[in-house]
């Protein structure tokens, strides 16, 4: 017979995933010799059979849980529905992952319209023993008969205003009895069913209620939300009550052995005297601060500072608990680790390390690199939060908070930076980048996580909330509203871009603080890991930026943004609408000093470290205008007629840009635009050198499929090299490598490195090729296959290991096959995400290119895989 | 020291690689006693080697050549530059494959001031040796020294004004020696060289012209054209020569061993008296049948018969022969496999099988599957070939002709039907399908080979010109302009869809002409193939087409065709445009009638065979109109306003339809639309079953990239089917499987085939989505990708072995790891191109499927696929 259910001691937090989290703590709390009041686990596994058999028990379950009782009753003396000393216990679910959409808890379970009386005469209480009755019909109702909780509350409020009063506690016995009438009377009304007044039945309808919580449609949107597992099933955890409403010597906290807020090393917790735990939970007393316990509770209070000490060296980790004292005797009831804020786990793990708690591997195993993104940007002040009023809920985009007067052009943005903008648009386009840099963050109508707005301002590292469907933008009217508030241009607005926020009016920010403490695990993370981490970076402001965020390199430099700046988009676009290569030529060579200098500066920013330059991607007519009147005011601006224009840029109208001509498609059929751009990289690099700094240009080929375009492109680069080297006599040592995002680029990997010098996975394009879905489009349907668990997760966000990361593997082992020294490195937004980062290092990538602030995040999940699954 | 140089018999048609097809030829009719004029080869080896060595001689040529020399002095007693004796050769380039376009011949080598005197002393005919020589120096000043062949006629053309007369052969030996005169004053003039009087220096020179002329403009263009490989590189043949034109005993010809247009066996040639070979080709003197020979050269004309029985008893194959009688004597100079139409070469194969030539496996293995094309459709009668006033040129979009009056909108089309019309559009759309049915060809100004035009045209095997840029479309006015010519509305036009031309007026045209011939070679190939052949079909008409070409299945169903005609699009409007399931659920109701008879209709003209129906596929925009005034009546239609109407286009639109919110997506978002298409199918099975049809529906998911999509949609297909039969009281055996169509698919194809019972192959899309080319898009640089060598084919018309391929295989080899007896095929328009057929053949297809009219070429090819790689 399968062991279903384990007595507390029987097993400890190594048996987590059978037992839960709750459960596996209590047991082992029970075994270091905590004062945990008795009380046993019945497995996840019988969760799991519980939905295999139909929603029915597993054989033997019964007995077992028979057994268990009768260990609980000869180990306190009580007995279920006993006359004299009757049984109380509490139920709790406890999942192996901690999951607070869940059933929450059943207390006070064995109590009836008998036992209740014993309780009154045993505690000489008789108002605690009805309060706790009716707080048992309460949560029973509710938890497990699906009584709305308002009819209980709309009871107990009828009840005080009767009785002209206005705390519970302010209610007598016999206003108790009185209440449990009138609740047992609306259970029945609303479910047709008798309160259970058997002890066993009540236990039994609690287990039953707890496994079928694990499947209520909370717990289902919070295992989604969170990524755990649909089939790990929830343990039940029975056990027996203790009372922390037994008079003013008694009492009921929580503790944190360290402050989750700051990380300090300090006493952190608060208790009520007199009350259940759910008091403390529910806010309606203010518990006091632990310290207070010292007076009103001495003895407790010096127990309780010992289990601090205790639970800390025995967890090595901060502990987050629940405690009751009942008559004097302190009770643990549960502990885990604690949640805490990014500063204070970092503080935390830093100096556990120095109090020789844990060693450094541990240290940089326990951060969660995403919550590294808290301290890299700037935050709304948490203290001024309820004071917001907030207009629209999109996406979270791009993290940290914006502050800034909307404005509703690019143009607008950049003429008014001064002013601190937020830069409001349906949806962005490579034009508005400007407008977007000036801005001090965006706020989008259109466009999901991946939406250019989106993509974009997380390179910059700037706010952005995108996606927001609540707020319509009238772009000609110069305003937006959302619900029924009007925002104009020059009003103030607030974004919280970690939560997709859009408030009125100016709130109050704090800045990032990066304690010395971030520094040192970001120094022991990089002692570990294996995975170089660079950085996509477009300008020498974000490459600085990154260096001192510890990016190795630039393993993304977009050439296209710099096409907009300015002057220099006349040149492109009179490059574009040229009839002949003349023509173009004499274009580009406007552009050239542009570029050069573009070229110079990053290099120079990066000296010493690789500049990985990619040469012109999108299509052509990006760079022209859509709207009638941009048409009509370029038109006037060339010299040539509307029609005329009209004509090249239908030419150029593509029904599929993604899949269109971009890329070294446009460098094969017209050369003279790249030759243009790396002549400007190589002369950049040549006057540097001269100038004594040491450059190390990497030349890259995007939208590439097939190894006869990489040696045409190869060949161009050198060509163009050569030439420039020769005439600026010196020579810079330069790589020309191939941006990996399509599928059969990957799948002809080796015939291609016969070429490439190096890859780099743009796993976006990847993505989209692999699957089929356009980025810009995919919204429609993408959340929805997540909700419905068609996948699991957004695959723009977190890398497809199934289907990208096959083709990303097929395309190491080929490459590596043809050339074995060949570095490869990723450079999709997913260089930056965590388990992305983990697929990297296991796959053997050389290195993870991420926008600038992500690169810490990256470092830190570098070492963690290189930890996790050692130096490949 | 490797051999370079063969001597005429040392070789044969085994060493046609090395030796070019021309002297393995020469080499092999010495070897079986037919009377060749003695001569040897330089390998293609030899030019191989010089380009290696940079346009020089390898080690070791030059002496293998003068031996060579010697052996053919020694054999004629003649020598290079002899006073008495001199020898003359020809010179003539050899590829392994015949190359129209390639450098052709020099003749009379040898010949200088001093070698013609004796020529015309030993001849006793000054005129002919003189004649020979300027002919020399004509040619060997054109084709090895690169003179405009206009100087030298030019001259001639003076020469004869001059003397009054019209014909060459009215010229005197003077004549001739002033005109060799002016020919080396004008080869001094342009090349500023001395005629090279050195015969050994001619040959030398005539040898690097032949290498040279390899990677020559026509040859380099010619071979893209016929996708000959650029490294074979060419033969030389130095041959003695031999003179037809030494008198009236004198004659020169060529013959074929079989009628190449017919087949039928006969003695097909001619000949011209006196004359030299370039005589024949030139077209200037008309030559005489070959049979008048009997008369006017007895001998040689029984020679010449014995041969024709000699070559195609040796060949086993119909021979296209040269020979020249000098002084009545008969030589050949050149045999080789004969071109022929598509009708003369079926027939020539069955012919020869029933005369024992060549078994029915070699008759299969001969027929060009390509080529059968010509024999299924309408042709332009090629007596009036020459009338034609061809007007603009554009892309072979689908073969055959077609004349009728010019339209302009698929209405027109669809409404003036009866008088037989051609549809002329800019580019057709969805829209357009009825008009495209209706009309008798389809000619579009812009769109590629895969255009949408394109791809419809030859699904319904209708005649098509597509990307015409050579006109200019007006539908406003309704006319097109080609060039200075405007076609009005009603103004008659005739299309070649297999040349791409574009006529003005009414060319007559030929029936095509399926004879017996065909069937039978159409049954051998059926005996020896492996994979099913099944066709494209999405009408009940096409279907019955196809299953008389011999289609086992139907491959691909389309279903959205059926969304556009008369008063469906309606309905289908309606249910896009509804707010919620229940609007949509009431317009899908209207259209459920539709389908029902739709698929009543296919599955039973397939009766017995499967019918695999795909769910809709494309974005539901598609369906919506997109120009204003059909926008604003489409909104008076539907009684709503424009604006929301414009709202609701506008917030369906897509950046990149073809990676969008289609296919499977739009199944899984809004099930009730593929609920109503598998309730149809159903419904029309069943009662085709009841009334004693024998149905076999399949059920496709098109754009499916994920294994859970497949779950999904696959049990939405079973719930409905089963509802469906229950209701009607009788069951039907079907299968749903998935369209392959996205790299993500066949990289888990083994996840994928736990739910699906068949995968058929869609390769367009997984051409578009593996190079991340647009179909619609990739005309703007595919042709230069071909053109400069960077693709060999394009794609979209030969399935790309090394990256699409790759994914084939993957897929075929995970699918069957899953499901080893699941049932593979292809329907994307790879299903009907040959190399592609093979390609599927040995990928281990189950079945290929193509449109209806290339159901007969995929038969052959797929014959021929299993007789080249066996039974897989």
């Amino acid at each position: 017979m399968k062991k279903w259910v384990y007595f507390f001691g029987e097993g400890d937090t190594k048996d987590k995933a059978l037992l839960g989290g709750k459960g596996a703590n209590l047991g082992e709390m029970t075994k270091i010799g905590l004062p945990v009041p008795p009380g046993f686990t019945i497995t996840t596994e019988a969760c799991i059979e519980f939905y295999k058999q139909g929603k029915k028990w597993a054989p033997g379950l019964e007995s077992q849980i028979e057994e268990n009782i009768k260990k609980l009753e000869a180990k306190t003396g009580k007995r279920f529905g006993d006359s004299e000393n009757p049984l109380l216990v509490s139920v709790r679910s406890g999942a192996k992952i901690s999951m607070p959409g869940m059933m929450d808890t059943v207390l006070n379970l064995g109590l009836n319209d008998q036992t209740v009386q014993i309780m009154a005469r045993k505690t000489g209480d008789e108002r605690f023993a009805y309060d706790s009755y009716r707080r048992f019909i309460q949560m029973f109702g509710d938890v497990v008969l699906g009584v709305e909780h308002s009819g209980f509350e709309k009871i107990l409020d009828n009840t005080k205003k009767a009785k002209g009063v206005h705390y519970d506690t302010e209610l007598s016995a016999d206003d108790w009895k009185n209440v449990i009438e009138q609740f047992k009377k609306l259970v029945d009304r609303e479910k047709g069913v008798k309160f259970p007044d058997d002890p066993k039945k009540q236990l039994r309808m609690s287990i039953d209620a707890v496994f079928s919580s694990w499947n209520n449609k909370r717990a289902i949107a919070y295992r989604k939300l969170n990524n755990i597992p649909d089939d790990l099933g929830t343990a039940v955890n029975v056990q027996v009550m203790v009372f922390g409403n037994m008079g003013n010597d008694s009492a009921t906290g929580v503790g944190f052995t360290r402050n989750p807020a700051t990380g300090e090393k300090e006493h952190y917790g608060e208790y009520l005297i007199n009350a259940q735990g759910e008091d403390v939970v529910a806010g309606i007393r203010t518990p006091k601060h632990i310290d207070e316990m010292k007076k009103e509770l001495p003895k407790s209070y010096q127990e309780l500072i010992k289990i601090y000490s205790v639970l800390e060296k025995h967890y090595r980790d901060m502990q987050d608990f629940e405690f009751t004292i009942e008559k004097g005797k302190l009770y643990m009831l549960q502990t885990r680790t604690g949640k805490r804020t990014a500063q204070s786990a970092v503080k935390i793990a830093v100096d556990m390390v120095d109090e020789g708690l844990i060693d450094r591997k541990e240290a940089v195993l326990r951060i969660e690199p995403g919550q590294l993104d808290q301290l890299l940007h700037k935050q709304l002040d948490p203290k001024a939060k309820e004071k917001a009023e907030i207009i629209g809920k999109g996406l979270p985009a791009s993290p940290g908070a914006a502050v800034g007067k909307a404005v509703f052009t690019a143009d607008d943005a950049a003429m008014r930076a001064s002013e601190k903008v937020i830069l409001v648009r349906t949806e962005t386009s490579p034009e508005d980048i400007e407008g977007m840099h000036a801005a001090q963050g965006i706020l989008t109508a259109r466009g999901g996580m991946t939406s250019h707005a989106a993509v974009v301002a997380r390179g910059m590292g700037k706010c952005c909330v995108a996606g927001c469907s609540d707020i319509t933008v009238d772009e000609d009217a110069k305003e937006f509203k959302a619900g029924g508030v009007v925002i104009k241009e020059g009003d103030w607005i607030t974004l919280d871009g970690g939560k997709g926020e859009v408030m009125k009016g100016q709130m109050p920010l704090v800045e990032p603080s990066m304690t010395g403490d971030f520094g040192t695990l970001m120094k022991w993370a990089d002692e570990f890991r294996k995975l170089g981490v660079w950085t996509n970076a477009d300008t020498p402001h974000d490459a600085e930026f990154a260096r001192k965020f510890g990016a190795e390199g630039i393993g993304l430099c977009r050439t296209e943004h710099m096409f907009f700046e300015g002057e220099r988009i006349k040149a492109v676009r009179e490059m574009i609408l040229a009839d002949d290569k003349e023509g173009r030529e004499k274009a580009l060579a406007k552009l050239l000093p542009y570029q050069r200098g573009d070229f110079r500066g990053i290099l120079k920013a990066m000296k010493g470290l690789p500049v990985t330059i990619r040469l012109l991607d999108p299509p052509l007519h990006e760079f022209l205008p859509k709207e009638e009147k941009d048409i009509k005011e370029l038109a006037r601006d060339m010299g040539i007629s509307v029609e005329r224009l009209q004509e090249k840029i239908d030419s150029l109208h593509e029904f599929n840009p993604m899949l269109g001509f971009r890329g070294c498609r446009l460098g094969i059929v017209y050369p003279e635009i790249n030759e243009m751009q790396v002549q400007a990289i190589f002369e950049a690099a040549c006057e540097l050198k001269k100038d004594g700094v040491d450059v190390k240009p990497e030349v890259m080929i995007p939208v590439l499929g097939h190894v006869n375009e990489m040696k045409v492109m190869k060949e161009l680069v050198n060509n163009k090299a050569k030439e420039v080297m020769k005439k600026k006599g010196t020579k810079v040592s330069y790589h020309v490598g191939v941006m990996m995002e399509l599928p059969r680029a990957c799948l002809t990997a080796d015939k291609i490195a016969e070429y490439a010098e190096f890859f780099s996975f743009g796993t976006n394009d990847l993505t989209q090729t692999t699957f089929g879905f356009s980025r810009d489009d995919a919204g429609k349907f993408i959340n929805e296959y997540i909700e419905r668990n068609v996948l699991e997760r957004d695959p723009f966000q977190v890398l497809d290991r199934d289907g990208v990361g096959q083709l990303v593997k097929t395309a190491v082992k080929k490459g590596r096959k043809t050339r074995p020294e060949l570095k490869i490195g990723i450079c999709g937004e997913h260089g930056g995400e965590p388990s992305s980062v983990e697929f990297c290092h296991e796959a053997g990538l050389t290195y993870v290119s991420c926008s600038p602030f992500r690169v810490p995040i990256a470092r830190l999940a570098a070492a963690q895989a290189a930890l996790k699954h050692g130096k490949k």
